[in-house]
């Protein structure tokens, strides 16, 4: 009973820095994205790709999530974007109060877009609001086509799911339909898009909802809770 | 501080119960292999290819841990091979109590090498020990050569490395070399198969180990800590 206690004071005290930070992007103008997937789906070169795109159309910026180094963080500085890596050690996921210290010291004036690479863990960084305004699932073709219904937390919550790695289709024993046909019964509303950041097919639909998302200045709404 | 105390408990509550399960194991006879991995990474193949290599000469059962879906346990007992599903819901990690309790219901008799799969996360998993004697990290090629200086967490506990799918080498930038060298930098006493579970590629070398590991029948050291 004691810990279960403790554990909404937890989920509720992230919440609430997590409305804080949605206020805060706000009053900044920067759409931000929280983005999650298994270790190695391709978060990292999927802001490759995207920041070439986006260069010189939008200001993009990125705080890293990673339990150990600052691989991730080097490859997008190499590219030229603003980047901050926070170092989790054994932690499993980022939360609110991360993102907030992280933003001490990593003003976000001048930014329109943030990305927050989330830790590599199809679990636990969807039970953690960071305030964002749209959830992005990188799921990859290698890991199967029942990701979406054996790891339903981080699907369900997503707004868009980017499936990397499509080169690899004739490989492997994947199939798109039944991708698609898990992803509607988890959730429907999630726009999905088929790309490959190793040939660059797929990516312009990404960068055209990324334009749409950055287009929106004032969001209104709450940001999604703690959901565990 | 009153967190970090609360942690502290539920860690030994762990270890407590993670060292009566070792004397379980021990008491029956049965080996046992805490198999961890992120999610897609090949745990499952594993399991059905080595399924079919050991029968009729190892008696072999599966516990299967997943958020969602018994779809793992269904692959294994289409093989002949007796397997408990354990559903975590949003729990991102298998525990020693989990275990015990499935064991109540799922007797070890006559058993010689029980896999107990853990939920796909190469984080949380690694923290709490089962009470096994050895652990395995499935590692895959998609995911990128530096997964073990990426998630020291879990390639620093392993005993055994199986890197999976590298039937799709050529069609990635994965450098077996760098794979190496990072291992020998997390924890170098660990050995490490390659394979491809898709073409048979690698497997025997897998499959003479585990011969070596059951042909271990007492086994007086105390099972690994939690860690973190």
């Amino acid at each position: 009973m004691r810990r279960i206690e403790l554990g909404k004071n937890l989920l509720s005290e992230n919440d609430r820095v997590a409305q804080s930070l949605r206020e805060q992007y706000d009053a900044a103008g920067v759409r931000v994205i929280n983005l999650m997937s298994s270790p190695g789906a391709g978060k990292t070169s999927l802001l490759e790709r995207t920041a070439e795109a986006l260069h010189g159309r939008v200001n993009m910026t990125v705080i890293e999530g990673d339990l150990a180094t600052d691989r991730d963080a080097r490859r997008l500085r190499a590219l030229g974007i603003a980047t901050h890596q926070i170092n989790t050690g054994r932690g499993c996921h980022l939360s609110a109060r991360m993102v907030a210290e992280a933003l001490e010291s990593f003003p976000l004036r001048g930014c329109e877009l943030l990305f927050i690479e989330n830790v590599g863990n199809l679990v636990c960084p969807a039970a953690f609001s960071l305030g964002e305004h749209k959830r992005v699932v990188t799921a990859s073709v290698p890991e199967g086509d029942d990701k979406p219904v054996k790891y339903p937390v981080a699907f369900r919550t997503a707004d868009c799911v980017v499936l990397n790695k499509i080169d690899l289709l004739d490989n492997t024993d994947f199939s798109p339909d039944r991708f698609h046909k898990w992803m509607s019964q988890i959730q429907p509303a999630a726009v999905v898009f088929e790309v490959s950041c190793r040939t660059g097919q797929g990516l312009d639909a990404w960068f055209e909802w990324l334009y749409e998302v950055v287009s929106v200045k004032a969001q209104p709404a709450a940001p999604k809770r703690t959901q565990c």
